[in-house]
């Protein structure tokens, strides 16, 4: 039985970078994704903020990831992992199909959109609601949408689907964004974009597709119906990692150290999964680097200690 | 009299991309930096480590890093910073020809090559001792070189040297590298590099220009002398830190909390300059984003408490 150095989880940024760092390292590697390389910079419609890349899309630079990991030779197998267990001898990764066996593991898993919560949302996801304009936004030519939030995303995402559709709200729970200023100035500056303050969604209907929504300000108490044909959900995010016990924060976000190792030895997190002030392309990218270094030293250490 | 939102401390990798950040933040920005774009990456004559870019040079990657922070207006000033010191009002950052101010420094200062201490070795530095193979390697095409390190740094160059020398001897004070595993196996497979191992420079001799090394072993304390034109010296790195007084390490390298904060508030420092254990690309641009964003939100937090 084949026993890895590293199994990678997750072709995101953080992953793929981790990828290229362990072959240069000549590390056994083997990249395991559920969903296809990419991560959840694939939905975002334009970079800018990644160096060496003034504008481009979020496929477009995950594709020249990918192509730099194939490069090297990096396998990369569709598959989801349900647990890794952490042996004395190897860690245990579990797949639907596998039970692969690795010396070290690096979770790059990401982060998914969190749900609003709000009465309708589950029953009309693909029927107007959706959490990422880049794929949907161009089903609503002409129409009016919701944007649900007041963060990077939700601003980023509103001044795409001002490009397409009739009309922009961008309902939010507090009085002011947190997004960065520079989005929050176009933002304003957009006629096709209007902010409903200090509100939150508290029902979406519709009888096939999404019609309405009932909105509820959070200061005065008072609700009010509006009509929308799309609802477009950033609320925050929510970490894949429910297949490991290392230690997390209340939100399920991995801890690690400054060298990214985790509570467990031999695994480390890398990108938006770990407890981190800023989730960026470039974050995950030197996060990549540096838990690949940290494994490939874990491993030369670990072998020292074998053959003394 | 201007007071900046941030002033950056350098423009390699870290620097650019902190400065990128900055301006899209609307942060009122200022880069100066002594030396010109790029730091000592554009010395290196091939990158293939920074995702998106399978093989590029070190000086066209920071070429594509400037173009990009020129397109969202970063000002950048060719002045050599000598003092920072922090105010209670301000922080005060001085060069040769102005005392420019400032709510928040980025230190991206990075580090640069060690010298050997040999006897000889600042004599001839530009006749023959270079710590740069990429600007220096073609002078000795056909010749013999000796490159002096056991590091990434060194062995790269080695196989770069190899391609334009004669013959490229490596001495290390070790009996084994640090490099990683793909460049030593690189190396031990040219027919061009040959190591000599357990062994210091002990002198760098010639008439005008190198003629020959003094070699000592420091295992069997044993001189030899070996009949070299060039002398490489990749034996490690001193930050650039001597103009600011914030805490750092026994080599000088800064002391950073998990979001780049210094022991100073309001100064933060990224990229080569700071106590880490991976100085990459990757990593400097990771470190870049993040100070950045704690500076905007050291300034943020800064107004919010003068207002209330």
């Amino acid at each position: 039985m084949d026993v890895y150095d590293v199994i990678i989880v997750g072709a995101g940024p953080a992953g793929i970078t981790a990828g290229i760092y362990a072959q240069r390292a000549r590390l056994t590697t083997l990249l395991l994704e559920k969903l296809g390389v990419g991560g959840q910079i694939v939905v975002s419609d334009l970079v800018e903020n990644y160096p060496g890349f003034q504008k481009i899309s979020g496929s477009e630079l995950m594709q020249k990831f990918e192509e730099h990991a194939r490069s090297v030779d990096l396998r990369i197998e569709d598959e989801e992992v349900i647990e890794i267990r952490n042996g004395d001898e190897y860690k245990s990764v579990k797949t639907y199909d596998h039970d692969y066996k690795a010396k070290s593991v690096i979770i790059a898993s990401g982060a998914a959109s969190k749900r609003l919560g709000a009465k309708g949302e589950e029953k009309f996801i693909g029927k107007g609601v959706s959490f990422c304009a880049t794929c949907d936004g161009f089903f609503f030519r002409d129409k009016d949408v919701l944007v649900v939030g007041g963060g990077n995303s939700a601003i980023t995402e509103s001044l795409l689907l001002a490009k397409i559709v009739n009309k922009v709200y961008i309902v939010h729970r507090r009085s002011e964004l947190r997004a960065a200023k520079i989005l929050q100035e176009r933002a304003f500056e957009d006629p096709k974009i209007e902010f409903i303050w200090n509100s939150v969604v508290e029902e979406i209907t519709g009888h096939d597709t999404v019609e309405k929504v009932i909105l509820r300000n959070v200061v005065t108490k008072e609700r009010s119906e509006l009509a929308v044909d799309g609802v477009f959900v950033y609320v925050g995010l929510v970490p894949n990692t429910g297949f490991t016990d290392v230690g997390k924060d209340d939100n399920g976000f991995i801890i690690t150290d400054e060298n990214l190792a985790t509570s467990a030895p031999g695994i480390f997190a890398a990108g938006d999964c770990r407890t981190t002030m800023l989730r960026q392309v470039a974050t995950a990218v030197g996060d990549g680097a540096l838990a690949a270094t940290s494994a490939e030293r874990y491993l030369s250490a670990k072998q020292r200690s074998t053959e003394s």
